[in-house]
């Protein structure tokens, strides 16, 4: 089996895989990236999950994550500061460990308001200054942080970025080799600005991993687990890689999806549809 | 029991009450206006509707709702906009039979996109066509055509616009007398330009209704009825009606709720918890 050569898998999609499996049927489905967990790695420990990936000879598209940092100034904090610090390290180590054209990305999910709180404002203020403290870290470990703007419908308990132009707005004071943005599909497809954004992160030098899969209704109960294969939903994948190959982003593109029935099936099967999915929808907008 | 002055009680709230009940109840609970939906109203006829809303001696602050003409030219949008012609004239007979500072105002819910496309961008112009052959019917009938932004949760099958600043985008060529938009926190309340947007529809004359309602996670499997009594959730009442209220919108504030549990309570019951919220969490930021 080949799959196109820029196609990632991004290893949520076989959520219940451990790393070596996960990197076993992303080659095997002829697969040359794969975007890594931090959990699975942390199973194994980082030393053995560079190991694994280097004898795996894959890319390494990207970590995931880190992020989830809107609480105050205090202990709670400090935790999820010093958790950003060792993620922006694993990227370092696992980017080096993939082959080449790997990239030392380290996806950020900002987090939700606080319990108790309604001040979505003063959420954002705290990604922010947040991003002020890891920017250092990140560039002296030579690792992009980037920012992923989630779904609105996520905004109140996991992310308080929820449009592409408000990630690029908080990602303007920084050098664009440290703080760039993820644009994700499913997240952003719904934006009618999304075109505008794309190209002004493109011009801004900020894509720092693209990543697709397709929306459906009804959402599930759970509506985390509502992402679907290229081609299953509505998005359409053509004008959205079309505005991204325009830009002068050429690094990989990530599937992700998060769906209990596509994690119920066997990794290999799973594999196989991502490659046929990417090759059927995305593949013919790509240069 | 009184309310506040500005407080609208949407009908949709009392969801299985009738026509008569629902103004009944509102009356009781010491509010002195309703927003009106369409089926209550076509389940007694229109005549004996504006009747019944002329005893009651409530205003009429809307009329929910008209729009779905996202189809292509052909018999089904020739249905959709000939539906949507007799909301108009159901409006502007609705708001006469109300007591004074009723105001004629059709809430138009777009529409999403539909079966078997993919063609976002396509089903937004259909709207903009609509919105062109309606115009001149509501202008003859002295209604205003309001556009409501629903949260981007519902955009592939519920409504194409997403944002408030796409719906004044929408509304940019027409008369703000004619075609306005709808503010309702629920939808609105994430997005980083919300504050903006009222500010701009302030100055543009649009705000033809100002909407509370809140917004708590975890989502309820269907993800309509997701719409809580204000303070129940997340949203800061305080920071958005502080925004309209920095415009010169002075009409009525509709309390919407779609949400099974609440439905499940008696309407008296329910009315009284709107009151009690208003004055709550909205009444306080009101001039």
């Amino acid at each position: 089996m080949t799959a196109h050569a820029r196609l990632s898998l991004n290893q949520a999609t076989v959520k219940y895989a451990p790393l070596a499996e996960a990197l076993e049927v992303t080659a095997s489905a002829g697969i040359a990236s794969i975007g890594l967990w931090r959990e699975p790695v942390a199973e194994v420990g980082l030393k053995t999950a560079a190991r694994l990936v280097r004898e795996s000879g894959l890319r390494v598209s990207s970590l995931c994550r880190g992020g989830f940092f809107t609480m105050p100034e205090g202990p709670e904090r400090r935790v999820s500061i010093a958790e950003n610090s060792r993620a922006i390290e694993e990227t370092a180590v696992l980017a080096s460990a993939g082959a080449a054209g790997s990239s030392a990305v380290l996806v950020l999910v900002a987090g939700g308001i606080r319990s108790g709180s309604t001040d979505l404002i003063g959420s954002r203020d705290l990604v922010r200054s947040a991003l002020e403290e890891l920017a250092p870290v990140a560039e002296s470990a030579g690792v992009t942080l980037a920012i992923e703007a989630l779904h609105p419908m996520y905004v109140s308990d996991r992310a308080v970025v929820s449009t592409l132009g408000q990630a690029l707005d908080l990602a303007a004071d920084f050098d664009p080799a440290v703080v760039g943005v993820v644009v994700d599909t499913f997240h952003v497809w719904w934006d009618p600005a999304v075109a505008a954004s794309i190209d002004r992160a493109g011009r801004e030098g900020r894509i720092a991993s693209y990543q697709v899969c397709d929306w459906a209704t009804p959402l599930p109960a759970d509506v985390l687990l509502a992402r679907h294969y290229p081609g299953d939903g509505v998005i359409d994948f053509g004008v959205l890689t079309a505005a991204v190959e325009a830009t002068d982003y050429a690094g990989d593109i990530e599937v992700e999806l998060f769906n209990e029935q596509i994690w119920a099936d066997a990794p290999a099967t799973v594999a196989g549809r991502v490659v046929e999915s990417f090759d059927s929808v995305v593949a013919p907008h790509l240069r």
